[in-house]
């Protein structure tokens, strides 16, 4: 039995928090089999980088339950399971790391009866979730202790508990700071086309009661050039080997001019975020969405009838751009190609 | 009479399109009185700077005319229709521009019966507008001339027929250069939070049958660095003596990650645009805007409530990061403080 702020396990079924409906309803929508996990994941019912790790990872555990209940191959079930949970979302590589965790799991208890092996994916996932758990507690302190006394912190897209297992990344290093007292006031990009900043994280500091003030994304530079942003925390959905790192769309922009006012960029993930396959950027995939989320409110059209957008979710922001990256493992800095590595050495060390 | 894209005058009334009903609806909104017309310039029922000097012009000859039919002082009429205006919205310099330049001719033929200022006034604002027209085809011109062959150009906020005279600054060079067969595309910014670009720009570039994508405004980085964007062209809403720029909100950072890809970013204004009274951009009054702008979607709401937002209007990119500025008069380059003043010095001679 897990209740998290985005979503709820019960051992029979995941609640998926309807992100698209936040801040003003609360519903939960179910899912009991991997393709409605997949479906949730793409529709983005549910999302932020570690999040669809972790419901996918319970999405593959719906998959061998079925398969269990309708006597068929668990095997399969998770072949299949894994196929349609990856290509929900192509970008945020926890997606498929977390999913690749599971088949692992399967592969290494391959031949124990179908209740074992129910019982082994599911310990499998909910330690995904415990570690993200962990990840983000780090995360939160080694971040705040990057952050000034009485920062102005500018964050993008929502990276809270809506977005992970619970308390964030870059929301978790804000919310951490806040606590110890060193966080002023946050400011909050709204992030078009999705709003995960007017609507997701908006709601998390006001349930948390932490001060912020909303802005449309093109603002950022004139606030910054108003001395109003002491640091930029960020999260990511896939950094490369060399530290280039693919994050809501907006974020390049924010990093090159952070780097213009020379205030500290910093992007807070867990280490399952970074792609030590990827070489750097240029080998990020990038989702592109369709146009109606940008052309249309809800289910009213904005732009004229006709017209088209051109809609990526995500922006790579290369890495000379990027002050540190902070990680449950650490803070790396550049040259990150060095410390990143450093990084997964540490790990295999322990 | 009048018949402009963006309002008509037959005389006796001002109508405006109501360009926050667009693209959908087509309504205009009738004005009888200078406080009609302040009143319509501040909700942005009418918008573009340009366009809100030739409308308050208008809003003078509304106020002479209520108080000759009134029977009262048309000095103390003139007085309190230019304050009203005035205040209507304060950034865009061809505000104050053009009800100065009303109320200069006014005194001009002080003494004259009511009947006689009416017609010197209502031949003044006609004056502006047809200036305005005038500028807007050579600044096409002299615009569409920087273009190269083949030209994918990125734009800002709305700078056409709905934001001047007729055909645009920003947006006329884009026509232009698409009438004599350089303009390959156009990405428009949707422009958040009045999605002036994705409402009234992809409006008019429907209508010309120009084609175009629209994007939202944290994406243009990203379209840049894909090697989509040759040359950005926007508007402005005051230039001061050494060439900063104030702007739609968003445009700062445009300029900033044009820097960054060494892409030409040009500013495109008639010279009543430029405020030489102004040294600088510091000097520039920056409008900030009720914070539901941000915060609801039409009437409806998007972020929770008691959440508060920062609303600029505006935002003032440098002089240093402005490729050149076109104008009706020609095309400044930096040094901009002796450039700029030679196209006024230009001007005396003539």
């Amino acid at each position: 039995m897990i209740e998290a702020t985005a979503f709820r396990w019960d051992g029979q079924r995941l609640l998926l928090l309807d992100q698209r409906r936040l801040p003003f309803v609360e519903q939960w929508v179910e899912c009991t089999s991997a393709e409605e996990v997949a479906e949730a994941i793409r529709l983005m019912i549910t999302r932020g980088a570690p999040l669809i790790g972790i419901v996918a990872a319970f999405g593959m555990v719906l998959g061998v339950k079925r398969a269990m209940e309708q006597g068929q191959s668990v095997d399969l079930a998770l072949e299949k399971a894994a196929e349609e949970l990856i290509a929900a979302r192509p970008t945020a590589v926890n997606l498929s790391w977390a999913v690749r965790r599971m088949q692992r799991i399967a592969r290494e208890i391959k031949g124990a009866s179908p209740g074992e092996i129910y019982l082994r994916v599911e310990q499998e996932a909910v330690a995904i979730y415990m570690e993200d758990l962990r990840a983000n507690r780090l995360i939160g302190q080694y971040g705040a202790a990057l952050l000034p006394q009485g920062a102005k912190v500018l964050t993008h897209c929502n990276t809270g508990a809506l977005a992970v297992s619970d308390l964030g990344t870059a929301l978790g290093v804000i919310k951490t700071g806040y606590t110890i007292g060193k966080v002023q006031c946050v400011w909050i990009d709204e992030t078009r086309p999705f709003l995960q900043g007017s609507r997701l994280s908006a709601w998390e500091l006001q349930k948390a009661g932490i001060p912020f003030k909303i802005l449309v994304d093109g603002a950022a530079a004139w606030l910054m050039q108003a001395g109003e942003v002491d640091v930029v925390v960020v999260g990511a959905d896939r950094i490369a080997a060399n530290g280039d790192t693919a994050n809501k769309i907006g974020t390049y922009m924010l990093a090159i001019c952070a780097a213009r006012f020379g205030i500290p960029f910093y992007v807070a993930a867990p280490t399952s975020t970074i792609d030590l396959s990827i070489p750097d950027g240029t080998a990020i995939p990038i989702e592109y969405r369709p146009d109606d989320e940008v052309l249309c409110w809800h289910d009213v059209r904005v732009a004229p009838n006709g017209a088209r957008a051109w809609n990526p979710s995500f922006d790579v922001t290369p890495a000379e751009l990027i002050t540190a990256i902070i990680t449950e493992r650490g803070i790396a800095r550049p040259p990150y190609r060095e410390s990143i590595a450093a990084l997964f050495e540490f790990a295999k060390g322990r």
